[in-house]
Order: structure tokens, then C-alpha cells, then sequence
């Protein structure tokens, strides 16, 4: 984990590419912290976008990426993970030397791969994944405090010069966050299992949910399946681009689910109870270190 | 559902058995609400019974359920699912006729059927099952409004007495519920999949978080595994009590997990945002309707 004293100057114009939940959040705590002298939101829908700008959270809009890239020094992709590759590619090649390029896709191993090239510059491409989400989507649910006391990866490679790293934790430090570093596969393995895991498995409760067993859903099932809220595309995206991870981590949990059958088969209640002893002190621990990071 | 628009007076003396976090909040909701003259509250630690009725929440305390019943005319057991027959027992053996018996298990099967020849009276039992709670344990997490707005499922028999049924109905919709019947076999095979397997799910995910893994559970993940915070001891004895209704639905889930698979393994993105979107259909109902109840 970086931890950084000395004050950084804020970066002179940043564009956030992609204004919805997350970049709408960024594009507010930009403002709110006075992080950026400028920051333009880049969409493909101008309406959207001056409505953005009229709720106060960009400065300017433009739906002209290379355009709004060749103003920018640093760069935030904040759109789906099967269009960040393009759109990298595509402010890559409008940048000056020197200007930085990261992301928020959920995913990274495919993406930091396509990207390797950009690497060690001029133009440095960063991958970077905030862990601050909702089932909501766009700008209209974003706030400026979504970042506040929450972790974000960046995932590096041997050619990231060390200054851009450094100017890129700074960012997400000033935005509130901690910040660690993992490998794209590293990330995509744990976040198989913390994020895109649960999300199947609250998809998979929702099915299961015949209508008429509606009123009968209680707080229990609506926490438990919540995240099956969350956009479908975008989701779909997710899902494809860290498949073999999520095959291993839905295979765990079919290991699980046969061991409690096995138990609850034979009716052994020492077993039963054991069980469902690990699983509370599994979870009461993440109440007690709600955002400890031990890296 | 039943629709009661006469007043009905007060019960005189309501004793409550197992003055936990069900327990405390109907004791309290019977306070608040002028439902009982007088509430007892029965349980076997004296200290923490005294300390229920210093915060207020019950008129009388007792650990002696005989001496408790005798004076009571509606008992409710909310002990834990395995000691609530011999609780009912025990206080049906000591209350006078007409009196009402219920409880507030989340599972009925075993335990109606147990009670089957209580049905007819002199002292009366029906089942009921109040659909709130949390995954906290205790009455001092015990709130006078759990009950409002939420689901009571009655399971009555074909003997009940009509006029204890009713009073039972008016009982929980005097406390804010609604109320509906269901037969036991019927209830469990329903809960199983809105309660049982909930529970059962989010366990298996907390049981896969590696230590490691921890700083990267954000909220979904904690959305997801919150219920399986709650007491390895009373769900130990709700799913020994439901384990085929639990088995069959985990073996749902495992269709549903086996099918998601199947489309990750071949990369079929139409299937997969198909899959994610019905999901998301089926939970945003939830929201749409949060206690509609079609009985």
C-alpha cells in the first residue's frame, strides 16, 4: 500500500469517459475536492451528458473522445468492460506524452493484457478497479462521497514507471480511497469469489423465486439477492470477460452446497451446527475489520 | 386473509415464552399497542428476565412456565423450533379452557403435526409464524414496530375451533400484520426457498471467503452473506427440522448454478444476459410490491 505526505497539485484537466454511477461519483468527488481544474464528461449521448452537467457534476461535455483525450492530461474510463479497451486505444492516441490512462472495469486480466503496449508510455495506461458500486445505475444515484474509506486496486506490470504509479495512487488516495496493488489475475481470481460469485448466486435465488412465493420473501431473501438488481449488460460483460475464474468459484460453491446435502441427509446435527458455526465467524469478522487491508 | 373491522377487547394476561429477540419485540408491541392487561415473560435465566423488565419491555417475569401458564389466557412459545412442543406442552397441561396457545417457529411441520391432538381444545393450539426477524439474537436488539407491516402465516387445522382462529388473526393484526393460512407442509415448502435456503447460501459464501480475500468483500458480498451472521444454534434446529424441503430446494439451486455453467463454459453471451435479465425481473418485482399478498 502507498501512503503519500506531500501534497500534489491537482491535475489540470481530467475527463471521466463514461458519466453514469461510477463516473458521475468521480466526477463529482473531482469537483467537490478540487482535484482537477477541469473535468469534462465524455458520453455518447449528449442530452444524458447536459443533464450531468447541469446537476453540477462535470464542468464541460463533449461526446468527442478524441477530442476531450487531446485535452486532458489524465484520463478515467469509466465505461463497460467490453468497450474500455476501445476507448483506452482510441485517448491513447489523442494524448500528449506524459498524460495517464486508467479505468473502473470490475474485470482486468483481458483488458491489462490488450493494453500492455501502453504500459511504459508515453502515453502510460494503469488499470485501476474501485470497489464502490451499487445495484443503480446512472449518474443520478452518483455522490461524491461513493469512493470515501473504500479500497482500490490498481494492477501494474513490470513496464509501469514508477512515477505514473505513484501519481495514479495519489489520485484514488485524494479521492478517499486506500489503494493496493495486485496482478490483473490475482484481482480476477479474488474478485471471482467477492463480487461476481455472489452476484450469480443472488441471480440464481432470484430464478428460484416462484411468484407466488413473493409475500413470503422476507428482509433474508431481499438482502441475499439484492445485487441481482444490478444492469444485465452490463453484468453479461463482467461475466464473459472473467469466466474461467467464475466456473472455478461457482465450482467451490457446489462443493459446499454437497457437503451441507451430505450433512443435512444424514441428519447429523453436530456436523450441521459446525457448519453454520464457520460460516458466522467467517462473517463476523468482516464486521470487525470492516476495510482492513492486509497486503 | 382475514379482515377484522370489530374492536376486540384486550386479552387479559399474555405470557410470552423466550423473551429473545421475537420474544421481546411481541412482549414490547403488546405494551405499546394496550393488547394485554398484563405480560409475562417467561425464560430460564432470571438475570437476563430481569433485565427485560427493567428496560420495560414485560410487566412480570417467571422462570417457571407452569405457574406462568396458569395465569394466562393467549401464551405465545418463541423458543427455539426444537423445545417448542415441549414448551407448548408444559403450558397447555396448566392453562384453563378456551385458552389460546401459539408460537412463532420457522418451521411448522413437525411441530403441528406433534400438536395435532391440541388442535380441537379445551386449550387451543395453532401454529403461527411471524415473517420478521434479524440476524441479531436478543431482546435487546427487540423493537415494538418488527411486526409492523410484515407477514404472519397461520396453520391452522382442520379441528381448530372458527372463533380461536379468528382471535388468533386479530391477535397478529392488532400488532400491525397482515395475516394469512397455510397448511404446515405447504409454509415449509415455501420457506425452504424464501428463508432455509437463503440462509444455507449465504453460509456457503462465507465459508469460501479466504482470509486473504477479505479486504475485497465489499458491499454485495456483505449484502449477500448478512444473514448468515445468525445463530448457529437456532438454525441448526430450523433446517433439521425442514431438511427435505431444504434439500430439494438446494437441488433447485444446483440446477440453476449446473445451467449457469453450461453458458459460461460455451461463452454464450445472448444466454447469459438472458439468464441475468430474468434474474433481475424477478427481483425488481420484490421492489415493486414489497408486501402484496395474493392468498
Amino acid at each position: 500500500m502507498s501512503t503519500s505526505l506531500q501534497p500534489m497539485p491537482p491535475e489540470e484537466t481530467v475527463a471521466v469517459v463514461g458519466v453514469g454511477l461510477i463516473g458521475g461519483s468521480l466526477a463529482a468527488a473531482l469537483k467537490q475536492r478540487r482535484l482537477a481544474r477541469r473535468v469534462i464528461g465524455v458520453g455518447r449521448n449528449r442530452q444524458r451528458l447536459e443533464t450531468a452537467h447541469a446537476a453540477g457534476l462535470i464542468d464541460e461535455v463533449s461526446t468527442d473522445l478524441t477530442q476531450a483525450a487531446r485535452e486532458s492530461q489524465l484520463l478515467v474510463v469509466c465505461t463497460p468492460v467490453d468497450r474500455i479497451v476501445a476507448d483506452v486505444r482510441q485517448a491513447a492516441a489523442a494524448m500528449s506524452e506524459g498524460s495517464l490512462i486508467t479505468d473502473a472495469g470490475s474485470v482486468k486480466g483481458e483488458i491489462c493484457e490488450s493494453l500492455a503496449d501502453l504500459s511504459a508510455g508515453p502515453v502510460t495506461f494503469i488499470g485501476s478497479h474501485p470497489l464502490a458500486g451499487s445495484e443503480k445505475q446512472g449518474f443520478e444515484h452518483a455522490s461524491a462521497s461513493l469512493f470515501e474509506q473504500k479500497l482500490c486496486v490498481l494492477t501494474p506490470t513490470a513496464e509501469t514507471p514508477p512515477q505514473q504509479l505513484q501519481r495514479l495512487h495519489r489520485f484514488w488516495e485524494q479521492m478517499g480511497m486506500r489503494t493496493c496493488e495486485l496482478s490483473a489475475a490475482r484481482h480476477d481470481a479474488i474478485l471471482a469469489v467477492t463480487s461476481h460469485l455472489p452476484h450469480a448466486v443472488a441471480a440464481a435465488l432470484a430464478l428460484l423465486l416462484d411468484a407466488e412465493y413473493r409475500p413470503f420473501a422476507a428482509s433474508g431473501f431481499r438482502d441475499t439477492t439484492r445485487i441481482a438488481a444490478g444492469d444485465p449488460e452490463l453484468w453479461t460483460a463482467i461475466f464473459q470477460q472473467n469466466s474461467p475464474a467464475l466456473i472455478a468459484a461457482l465450482s467451490r460453491l457446489e462443493g459446499e452446497i454437497a457437503s451441507l446435502k451430505r450433512i443435512l441427509e444424514r441428519r447429523d446435527a453436530a456436523s450441521l451446527k459446525n457448519w453454520l458455526r464457520q460460516a458466522k465467524t467467517s462473517r463476523d469478522v468482516l464486521n470487525l475489520v470492516p476495510g482492513k487491508i492486509d497486503d
